[in-house]
């Protein structure tokens, strides 16, 4: 009973049928915006309180700042970049009348605002009123909201015009605390979507070209998708004076002398489950792991005989209450009955598609011989797919049974992307034939024709002209460097020593 | 030590000394919005948590929908509305542009944007395509979201541009359902807002001229402010069939017939921290309940002789990891201990000023003798202020100090709105009296001058009117009547037999 599309038919269709299927969002009729359904929404309910909770653990607050920006905050910036010309929601009026029957934007602002694309420019401002001396540094806070950037190509998490975010700010009287700060919370990035997620990742600092406007250093953790390519899951940067300067966020030192704060920014975003989709999904749908799952265990009733029903769900209830009494990954059991009035093959099947870590089918024959069945998602259609074991066991073993579900994901998942980082690719010839082909879907344990490359890179000015020919990007610089030299795989040139991931990318 | 501007002497300042002196929030340079620092911010997710976890109880899931909303959407609702003009946000164009060294917007939208004001629109939209059947209801959610009123005179918490609340959009197969969830949602309002950040409210239906647009009925819950005016604190509405019917939200029903769907939205947002405030702040500034304090309890260290400082600060992570194992209100308990390089006194005014419940300074005496020395924020300036205990006490009866002090808290406050609730105002000529008065301030304890008329109404049509004149509003005709007949207090006409509640208001 697989998808309308594989990932070997149709992977970018595929990847549609499993948001829909599972039913995590859609798209709105507000042009290139979605809709994060229940289900979707409850993973990124998940995913945030994993996040938060570190957030807080190293000392950050969580603040909100206004999303509108007046547009003189960006003119600075503008006239640092040649043809400037940014992808924006502008806010022009402030009030809606009607005139001739037809509704019009009236009352014209002064100045215009810009909907947040990101809130450095607001929070630096901020920074500037808060921060007079060392004794105010750091401030660390971090900001939960909703961001908007223009995308023309709209796809549902993966680039919608609006989509929900983290976005940490900090400011440090020394660079080089900014700098631990910065790698810090790469750290913890890279730890939540690893051990949370699930989602295996690449640890390093982008080429000059891939950094984001204004910073000194941007670092990134990369994972790789089924079909090869790469999907930047979170970045961290460090912002030098920069944005200091720009804002003003400047104070009296320990010596007295007036200087500049140092500031950082780091961010994750709704994207992340569209890595999650891509990292764990299958022909049968959605997977989830267990830790950001809003439901880890299912109850189907199986009643045959309507006398049987309340027999059966008054077994359910007492499992369930069981089980709401135990904890896995640190947290209480999240587990639901399904009482819906559909077949309970369906709701099998809903469940399945919607990735369910465990569904439990209850029965007659489960009651009388005090059983549960046991279907763990991640087995589905194998002989293991299936298992008849007594309530006890079951309720005694479900932290165990949860967290094997989220090692064995996240272990299927590091082998592939060992398997498909190429790391004998030595010549620019070798390289271009590699990435000339083109790759559908790699299958579990196999390596991919077209994945990630790590190989040397020489670091030359007309690089991004030909990773843009090729199609390719640099998707970051590794922390852990061989130091050999070798031919650039990009120009040629021999004598390069830098060695990067190359990939095609989202 | 009070606020530069006390109650008595400078309401509106007393108001926004506490803000700023508890930290909470301050103006942003973005025109009429602000920044929720993270005082404040503490206490709204602690307010967000609690309703979030009632929401959840009543079977409504979280989902998001776009900010944006084609104007499109509001044509209708406009046709219906003589001289239709709302101030709302609109964007029009998706572009910032360099012309002549000046930033313009550019790549003007063929439909302008709203930014939401309110999401019924844009949900209802949404419902018609995912119901179809009786099966599909009812339909349960709610959103977390920022939202925009383009508010002329701002004011922190209470009126900003952009603000945060929670909408709770259904839909129901039936009109007496879907009346049982506004009623159902209320009193999980009147529950939160009363037990949660004890500030006791009246309930009750708005008359006709104060409804929600649209809507059938719209039910809130009214709070007493201390200088007697009253702030809506939520509101729920019955919306009847008129969304389903502009939306065309239509399902088959059980007897296989098409039929438009019932709706309900209700709300409350950021302004409760307004209401928190001006329910319990004093002239020495925020007394925050402990159900919703960031942290419930503060420890500052009292450090005479800098060698003592590792045996204090020891002593203190004892107290606190044995604190942070208890629980209060079902949830762990908060503690934070200010280490922070300030002198300790103004380090206990800082904390007092952000109505922290419970602050303990711990010197060395209290070490050698196993001490806390504990001051309740509630209690500052009586003589019971300060209790030194022993620390097992101070520990193990924790959760009952910080219910005692929430219980406290709302007692005082019902207190005051039950002796400022006038019921014995029975002709139009007292009534006009008495609002011919103004008041400043309402002491404990005692009656103000002008607050809350409870009285008749007859509900005649020019009663808007004569409301405006009179500056005075009607906050809600209370659920609990009492069938008797007098003169409208408003009009003077006898016979009217409607209880309401007469207030100014914020």
């Amino acid at each position: 009973m697989s998808l309308k599309n594989t990932r070997a038919g149709n992977y970018p269709e595929w990847y549609q049928n499993v948001i829909s299927e599972a039913d995590m969002a859609e798209n709105s009729s507000s042009p290139g915006c979605m809709v994060i359904k229940p289900w979707g929404y409850g993973i990124w309910e998940r995913i945030r309180d994993v996040f938060d909770e570190k957030f807080k653990a190293t000392d950050h607050e969580n603040c909100y700042f206004p999303m509108f920006i007046p547009l003189s905050f960006f003119q600075k910036e503008a006239e640092h970049v040649d043809g400037f010309a940014k992808e924006m929601a502008v806010v022009t009026h402030s009030r809606l009348s009607m005139k001739d029957g037809k509704l019009i934007p009236d009352s014209k602002l002064e100045e215009p605002l810009i909907v947040r694309p990101t809130s450095e420019a607001i929070i630096a401002d901020s920074f500037s009123k808060w921060i007079k001396s060392y004794r105010d540094l750091p401030v660390l806070i971090n900001q939960w909201a909703n961001v908007v950037r223009w995308e023309m190509r709209p796809r549902l998490f993966l680039r919608t015009r609006e989509f929900l975010w983290q976005e940490g700010h900090t400011a440090h009287s020394t660079a080089k605390e900014a700098e631990e700060e910065t790698i810090k919370m790469l750290n913890v990035y890279k730890d939540v979507v690893e051990n949370a997620l699930a989602t295996p990742v690449i640890v390093g600092r982008k080429p000059e070209h891939e950094k984001f406007p204004g910073a000194v250093d941007t670092y990134c953790i990369e994972a790789m998708m089924q079909d090869g390519k790469a999907l930047q899951a979170g970045t961290s940067h460090f912002l030098g004076q920069n944005f200091a300067k720009s804002a003003n966020i400047s104070f009296i030192n320990a010596n007295n002398q007036p200087e500049y704060a140092y500031t950082t920014s780091w961010g994750v975003s709704t994207r992340l489950i569209g890595g999650v989709i891509m990292t764990h999904a299958d022909d049968e749908g959605m997977v989830v792991p267990p830790r950001i799952a809003p439901y880890q265990v299912i109850f189907v009733p199986v009643v045959k005989n309507p006398e049987d029903e309340a027999t059966v769900l008054e077994y359910i209830a007492k499992l369930q209450k069981e089980l709401s009494g135990k904890t896995a990954f640190g947290e209480k059991i999240r587990c639901k009955t399904d009482k819906r009035d559909r077949k309970s093959v369906d709701k099998f099947w809903e469940w399945t598609r919607k990735g369910a870590p465990v569904i439990c089918e209850i029965g007659m024959r489960d009651v009388e011989g005090g059983k549960v069945m046991v279907k763990e998602r991640l087995k589905l259609g194998t002989p293991e797919g299936k298992e008849i074991i007594a309530a006890e066991d079951f309720v005694n073993s479900i932290a165990d049974r949860l967290e094997n579900i989220q090692q064995q994901m996240f272990d299927k998942a590091k082998a592939r992307q060992n398997l498909n980082v190429r790391t004998d690719i030595k010549t620019q010839a070798e390289f271009q034939k590699y990435f000339a082909e083109s790759n559908i879907w790699i299958e579990d344990g196999k390596a991919g024709k077209v994945a990630f490359v790590r190989g040397k890179w020489s670091g030359d000015a007309n690089s991004e002209e030909l990773l843009k020919a090729m199609k390719i990007t640099i998707r970051c610089i590794p922390f852990n460097q061989s130091g050999t030299e070798g031919e650039c795989l990009l120009t040629g040139k021999p004598g390069a020593t830098t060695d990067v991931i190359y990939a095609r990318s989202y």
